[in-house]
């Protein structure tokens, strides 16, 4: 068995047909789309067909597309847009569950002066609706939800909260950089004033992303130079990799039937044998209402560190929460959100497939796991049968 | 003639040699670097070999070196962290001919309530420099200051303004983009706190960029989110175009001396062959103190722009100024914070060299540019024999 590579939502390949599009302008067509030159004209063309492409896997316009350098990037442009055009408004709604590039951020807002309301989830990782709109004031300048759990999978009533949330007058901004490419993403049927997707989730190149901005919608760059974006973004146009993310969105889009038919099946049914052959074993989220393609699963009593090494020898690669907060020995924040038991918490892995997935690897992951789950219970104190 | 490329301030092509070394990082090493299998640990061990190659250029230690996605984000995060780590402090100096990754970003802070205090430069584009040391107070959080100036090449004293600042107790930052690879770069000995360099500059691809950070210095993220970066910027490492930056600049430090011999000498063949050639044109910037590759020449009563287009025609590209700054009717603020005439001003045009450049580049320059300039002038209003 090569290796079976199951933590998409860390990170995917680059599509071969994604690469082919990118590296003319890795080799011949270098020019800056600024210059005057035909040598530049090739890049600036070629970076508006990449907005078109990306617009039109979420039903924008192009010219609501800014991009930048990551998820994180425009997160980060995101809420600070809000703030900057409302300096009177000092309240920011979010949830418990977010990516640390909205967590983290409205960690250091609040250390600044800022008030967060940070909205929890239920057990199965529902977000407490109810709860949010009622934290709504005269003085909240921006509700940010995600759309789909990095970690869990778990969507988000994006669309609902959008319309309580904007008919309230206030901006709505959603991470959606785990759900673009997963499930239909539509700005307008959502609603959102704000959308942040990222290529590297979707088989374009880690280093670029997009951030979604309602036309009309009061705006204020995060990263101030140039003319570049429209006066949006500053920085030279990473030109390769725009390019790449453009057709990357082509392909997401051609690929949504697949993911919501082959890959959701096999991620059940990886659920479903794992549950069966594992006893002390949970399906940590709502499984009702989550992408198709994500699924955490906890083994009371044992390290999911453990378990990801030895599956690492076996040539699976899997994850135990997210891979930017990795290296803390603290389990996941969104487990602990979800009051999932503690030793459940530990043990708990996360499998992401990709399109790329094929059944027999499914058929790996299910025939190699239960052993190892058996092996490190038979060494783990907490352990008993 | 193929294509004459003389606008390498803008950006450069990628050196097949960098190329290769950043291609299987886009193909079969696409880990996650903060993910916990084999697949990712290849990723990790060549960032930490790319840290190492772009430390070793400008002199600093690995972990003094932050990855970043362009100059304008090393820019606006130095600038940022020594605000955030300095609250009370409301004052900034810089200069009247930095780059709009400093210069806007500076009008913008202006514009919330920060003082800030641009330097003026004589008429060869020398930094007022007693001005500058006149201008720091209790209340100054920053001053940043260019190595080295895009439009013009000239360099200004950074190691002498680093000394006088720091002795102060105050914050320098360098924007040595277009210095780095021109020049030598030596952090420790300039003494600088935090120094800006940029991957597309010197052969590496679009969309990454470093910021040096020394030891020691307190500094605050401008992207927050995941730990990466050593929790100083947030957000999944561009593996492949860190891999890529290491790699140039390693190629950076080894050309530096045909830079300053054969590049030099050809960029002053050029001058002096159109100055010769060309009446009523003119060096601007102080011709002494320059870095080796770049020349700013003024030919009076006509306009830049349609000087850039012949030469496209005959496949000679150079620019009118900053790519960034490109689209604005307004002749460049470098030219005109040296006072260098309207009419002059207009006329001017910016050729600069890689160490991929060839003599016979310059015999071609030299051979189309004077008739390019006669004819203009002939159809000029402003043109008086």
């Amino acid at each position: 068995m090569k290796l079976v590579y199951a933590d998409n939502n860390a990170t995917t390949q680059i599509d071969s047909i994604v690469l082919d599009e990118m590296l003319p302008f890795l080799k011949e067509y270098y020019g800056n789309p600024s210059s005057m030159y035909g040598l530049a004209e090739k890049s600036g063309t070629k970076i508006k067909e990449a907005r078109q492409r990306v617009a039109a896997l979420i039903n924008a316009s192009e010219d609501e597309i800014i991009f930048t350098s990551c998820g994180t990037e425009s997160n980060n442009t995101a809420v600070h847009a809000a703030l900057e055009k409302q300096p009177e408004k000092k309240h920011i709604i979010t949830t418990r569950v977010e990516h640390p590039a909205i967590k983290s951020l409205c960690e250091r807002l609040a250390r600044n002066g800022y008030r967060v309301t940070f909205v929890p989830v239920d057990k199965k990782g529902n977000l407490d609706t109810q709860l949010l709109f009622k934290s709504i004031t005269k003085d909240t300048a921006i509700v940010s939800v995600m759309w789909a759990n990095n970690e869990t999978g778990v969507l988000f009533p994006v669309q609902e909260i959008a319309e309580d949330v904007r008919k309230k007058g206030i901006v709505f901004h959603t991470d959606a950089v785990q759900a673009v490419g997963k499930i239909p993403v539509d700005v307008k049927s959502a609603g959102v004033d704000m959308l942040t997707l990222s290529g590297h989730k979707i088989h374009a190149p880690k280093g670029v992303a997009a951030l979604y901005v309602r036309k009309g919608l009061p705006f204020a760059s995060y990263l101030i130079g140039g003319h570049q974006e429209r006066g949006r973004r500053g920085g030279t146009e990473n030109v390769a990799s725009i390019v790449a993310l453009g057709k990357a969105c082509q392909l997401a889009g051609s690929r949504l039937e697949v993911m919501n038919t082959k890959i959701r099946a096999m991620r059940d049914r990886l659920e479903n044998e794992l549950l069966e052959k594992i006893p002390n074993s949970a399906i940590n989220g709502n499984r009702e209402n989550r992408v198709p393609s994500t699924t955490n699963v906890g083994f009371n009593s044992i390290e999911g560190e453990a378990i990801l090494l030895m599956l690492d020898q076996l040539g699976i690669c899997a994850s135990s929460g997210s891979a930017c907060t990795s290296g803390s020995l603290e389990p996941s924040h969104v487990l602990r959100a979800m009051n999932v038991p503690f030793t459940s918490a530990h043990g708990s892995v996360r499998f992401s497939f990709s399109t790329y997935n094929e059944e027999k690897e499914v058929d790996y992951i299910v025939e190699k796991l239960p052993p190892i789950i058996a092996r490190l219970r038979e060494l783990s104190p907490f352990w008993k049968q």
